[in-house]
């Protein structure tokens, strides 16, 4: 998704907050995806911003969209091929510095990663949190929620424990392929 | 299954002009995903249509987007999974009857389709012409190209040839995964 100058510069001037965070990561992960296309390493794309078109016009430059709305996605932002398996995930950052709290991942996204798993593809979420990019795959994220039905949030130490650190690159800036190819296809 | 009565209405409403029976096949398509995901046979969405926003305000519905424009797709429009397999595809229309007019399909979709062969995934394309609905296969299309370089348009002779005629039916609407499995699953 491209932003328009007046948000760039509305980012510009906001304090750190959450928002500007999000949008770090997903720029990494933008840059990211573009490198391994380039290198034809895999064909993984961002998702658009769902939208729901209110009322169009015709206008000098084309069919105008002049009310519109955004709509909350049901499936993760991120999908694609990589060595022949259907690649799935999202990006998540939390500010939380003990637990990641589950409201990060929409109900209709978590039964979206269990029906992915279900059907052979792979799925994982890169989470920033405590100044880290953690990769946490799709198997451990269903199985802590199975097992942990009533909690609201998965503890930092479960991260800690079964995801993977990703240290930023240069190219990619943040290499998850390298962790899919340890967890699905060592050797 | 409901559909919603918003879609119901479209169907009813519709006079058979070019861009509805775009919208028409578009339709048919979004009702055949849904149904394989509600039988769980697969996970395959639409992706929203590319948007370039200018300009947004807050509005009492939430933030408003006010000024924005449709842009150009780079990949195909539905992608998703079967079988573990990576399904990437497109629905095109033409009131051509002899000819499939190649400018149907941008020059970096072909390419989308061919780097997906490449790295182990299934596209193909859904064809509504001369009253019928065709399936054809990433590999005949790839192939007719690379033959015939110079080249504008797939003949019909050569869809007719290679490709699948898929009956409606009341459910799914579009039964494309049928040929898919003939071409990949067969036992």
């Amino acid at each position: 998704m491209q932003y328009p100058n007046k948000i760039k510069k509305d980012f510009k001037e906001q304090k750190i907050s959450h928002a500007n965070r999000g949008m770090k990561l997903e720029s990494l992960l933008n840059l990211t995806n573009s490198y391994y296309r380039e290198i034809n390493k895999a064909i993984i794309y961002k998702k658009p911003t769902p939208i729901k078109i209110v009322s169009t016009l015709m206008s000098s430059k084309g069919i105008k969209i002049n009310e519109a709305y955004f709509e909350a996605p049901s499936t993760l932002d991120y999908n694609g091929l990589y060595k022949g398996k259907y690649i799935d995930f999202d990006a998540k950052e939390t500010r939380e510095t003990t637990r990641f709290p589950l409201q990060n991942i929409h109900e209709h996204q978590l039964l979206h990663m269990k029906k992915i798993l279900e059907h052979g593809g792979i799925t994982f979420l890169i989470i920033s949190m405590n100044n880290l990019i953690y990769y946490l795959d799709g198997n451990d994220i269903i199985n802590f929620i199975e097992d942990n039905k009533t909690r609201k949030s998965i503890p930092y130490s479960y991260i800690e424990e079964k995801g993977y650190v990703i240290n930023l690159k240069i190219n990619p800036r943040i290499d998850y392929l390298d962790i899919v190819d340890k967890i699905y296809f060592k050797e």
